[in-house]
């Protein structure tokens, strides 16, 4: 995390306040490169966490309508739109795997420091705030964008035959809690997930028992 | 245009409304592979079309403060996230290649057609105003967005030392001209494009001349 900024290889003629904005703008740009666990739907490569971003912020604009809390649409994709930044620094930790779940509270928070202190102070407070909003999940636009951010991969998973599902010691049971949030949120999808869950489950690409057994029920 | 749709490999069983929304919500995955032009500042690869959306809508939350007229940046967000996805089925069309800025008018309106016609026909009509609305640039906040989609490849530019601005025949004239959208929307963008196209030319990264002529000026 020590690495130098991307800006320092070609320092912009730019100073002052637009200068630290750009400078941060230009750091963002490795959101590009950090690779989750999902497999694209369109192409047989892994997607990355920026296009993921932006996947989130279109489904907000399109499934809006079945939160079941009202949502003010624009906060919810600010939500969207920075809600990963800090793994540029922390990496992506996979929906499915327990072992980087333990460490990566810890590891965002010092991500969070280094990448929103890149800001001027109140963009960085500002920015700072978006992200703890999404994180604890307490405003119904928070609560929607964790279910939809629960939602995009299991999509893919769908699309994949399997997917992140394959993971070992994954079952049907543990895609039903891990993608809780989504009926949280929002009835209307948290159905849809399960009608999800329980066809590909009957398809072979969920592990049906509760102690990893794979194979259709 | 006229390959089958993505759902239709495996097809969802999720019918009505919702089913049409899922359905042109996995065909956009198609996005994230569309190539454009600029080559990335963090990895020594080419961009694609859902990466920068992402990147502009970040770039909008981070800069509005420099648009010359009050602008909404929630709507000036959703203006973005939807601009390129006409592209999906048109392809992209680079900012400085005048060959295929010729057709680009027409591959993109039967692209709209298709890709907005998934939608729920209210939902299609909205979509479809987006983007009209990000094309005609008669807004403020379409006037923003627009700038801020003018100004991201020139900041990859900048980090590439020299990136698209090297394009056969681009001079300095051209870059000024290409990027006059920054200027109409943000004195302050503009002055900072003005100022990394003098600084670019002047360390060889953009021809200087009239007439195609390369070299430092």
């Amino acid at each position: 995390m020590d690495e130098p900024l991307l800006v320092e290889r070609r320092p912009l003629p730019v100073d002052g306040r637009l200068g630290q904005q750009l400078a941060f703008l230009i750091e963002v740009d490795r959101l590009k490169t950090v690779l989750r666990a999902s497999t694209l739907a369109a192409e047989a490569r892994r997607e990355n966490d920026a296009e993921h971003s932006w996947h989130l912020a279109l489904m907000v604009l399109v499934l809006a309508e079945y939160a079941d809390e009202p949502i003010d649409v624009g906060h919810t994709i600010r939500l969207v739109v920075v809600h990963d930044l800090v793994e540029i620094y922390a990496g992506d930790t996979p929906l499915y795997d327990d072992q980087l779940r333990t460490s990566q509270v810890e590891r965002e928070l010092a991500a969070a420091d280094r990448l929103f202190g890149l800001l001027p102070d109140d963009q960085a407070l500002e920015f700072r705030a978006l992200w703890d909003e999404f994180e604890a999940r307490q405003t119904p636009e928070a609560r929607f964008a964790k279910a939809i951010d629960r939602l995009e991969p299991n999509l893919l998973n769908w699309m994949a035959g399997g997917g992140t599902w394959l993971t070992q010691g994954v079952t049907a049971d543990t895609v039903s809690t891990r993608t809780a949030h989504i009926g949280e949120a929002s009835t209307a999808l948290g159905e849809a997930m399960t009608v999800l869950i329980d066809n590909a489950t009957r398809n072979g690409w969920i592990a049906a028992g509760q102690h990893g057994v794979t194979g259709p029920a």
